[in-house]
């Protein structure tokens, strides 16, 4: 097992995550002028977790509509740009692709940037400071400098290291898929997220070979009855469960906070795997493609 | 291995599931009486697939609002009956707790029946004829008396034991949760849903340890660009690929015979496991819970 205290465990993360992990606060375009209310979003790629997180409806029919293109995905935000803007409603396109007017280069990070974005576009300064004291309050805690002990996501990927996470974030569900596209951009591994009966998943998904197989680490992310129940659940069924509650905040920050605590996992995870954590090239094939 | 085309492999079939999913088309609650347009619906549980098929938006400030819970989790739809109505708006509680308007008792295959109501409260009687139809026409190759070369049920759930599914339904994503929650319920059994970004996830979460662990089987529904590319990702990073297309038909009643298709290849799935397709007992002991 590598040592993610020791100095040559670093040597895969050969384009430097750990810095753009590490000052991603305060990073990503700002507006450059105004955006007339109401607002609502978008989201693709790696604008979709931003756009579910500011809780901004996906249409208006006045206003401003944010397209964030996110995604390498077949263009599903592409052919939105169909959508003629009427005399009533912007369209602002924000992204990677080429076109729009607000331009972000691609990074599995990008989900804080287009969030903050949008809350600074519909003057929420006030949400962003919670959020940007939340993850630098988180950050004293898991750069690669803090050793083992003192460092929950270090820690936390030496419980998931070759086993597969199971997801349950009951507070927010997206949360997990977003947790799920972090393990697989930065942490190249696969986790499971639950549907949308997720107990109901729990006790019965894995009757049949709960023995075989991979094991599972079950991560329960904030607190409260659904996490308890699914602990109950869960505790006969998989091989570990890490408990991560959310620091104290508003929703949003919670929900980032533990967004960013899950990168730096994901991060830890691909150096015990060996593999770069970084992930430009595989995906600018994928880009090429669609 | 056991046998799908002998008669002792039903032993485990103790109440009967094989009855209950030849004999679907047709049952559940009808509307009693009128609902006032415009409509909207909230699915819950048993009732979410049926709430996003459907496409009626999840809220409206008149008419009816079709609220479907049917779910054990915790009750958020219970928290919903707080909804007062308006003078403008009917609350209409559709589900398997007391107290409901319409009851269903539980089952696996219950998101046919939500549907089903909900098609026939807002007037909708072509498009469940059209769902009625494929999934009668897909009945004829799916009964167990149909042996396994002529049945693509059996077929699947022969490709899909021992392995992982991982599920990819482009044409509307729903299915793939639908697909998890169907092998949960009846195959016992866990299955992969991917992100809203299913090719970035494809391309980078298989990277770190595509060679250990549980063998994966992708299960491609529907056709197209997107299923294409799915493929030629996954061809060298998975231990097998099933490709299903859909029927012709509408979009509605390709993605229900598609859902109907894989209810019985969960059935399959849980005979070769050895294991009752069934699940009441475990789910209302989960009911009392909550």
């Amino acid at each position: 097992m590598r040592d993610l205290d020791r100095e040559e465990t670093y040597l895969s993360d050969r384009r430097g995550l750990a810095l753009e992990l590490r000052d991603l606060v305060g990073t990503g375009p700002v507006p450059t002028r105004s955006y007339p209310a109401p607002h609502a979003a978008l989201g693709y790629g790696e604008g979709h977790f931003a756009a579910r997180l500011s809780g901004l409806p996906d249409w208006t029919e006045e206003g401003t509509l944010f397209v964030l293109e996110g995604g390498y995905d077949l263009g599903e935000a592409a052919a939105l740009s169909l959508l003629a803007e009427t005399e009533r409603v912007q369209v602002v396109k924000v992204g990677l692709r080429p076109g729009v007017e607000v331009y972000l280069s691609p990074s599995p990070l990008n989900p804080y940037r287009y969030l903050r974005f949008l809350l600074l576009a519909t003057g929420q300064e006030e949400a962003l400071s919670e959020v940007d004291r939340a993850l630098l309050e988180e950050r004293k805690r898991l750069t690669p400098e803090i050793p083992l002990e003192e460092n929950p996501a270090k820690f936390l990927a030496y419980t998931l290291v070759e086993r597969i996470p199971l997801l349950y974030a009951p507070f927010h569900r997206p949360l997990e898929e977003a947790a799920q596209s972090l393990f697989a951009r930065i942490g190249k591994s696969l986790a499971l997220t639950p549907p949308h009966s997720a107990l109901e998943f729990f006790l019965t998904g894995l009757e049949a070979r709960h023995e075989q197989g991979d094991p599972l680490a079950a991560l329960l992310l904030g607190e409260g009855e659904a996490v308890r129940l699914a602990k109950e659940i869960l505790e006969t069924r998989v091989d570990a469960i890490a408990e991560v509650p959310a620091p104290t905040g508003s929703r949003l920050a919670q929900a980032l906070a533990l967004w960013y605590r899950l990168a730096w996992t994901a991060y830890y995870l691909a150096l015990l795997y060996g593999v770069d954590p970084s992930d430009p090239e595989v995906l600018e094939r994928l880009r090429e493609a669609t």
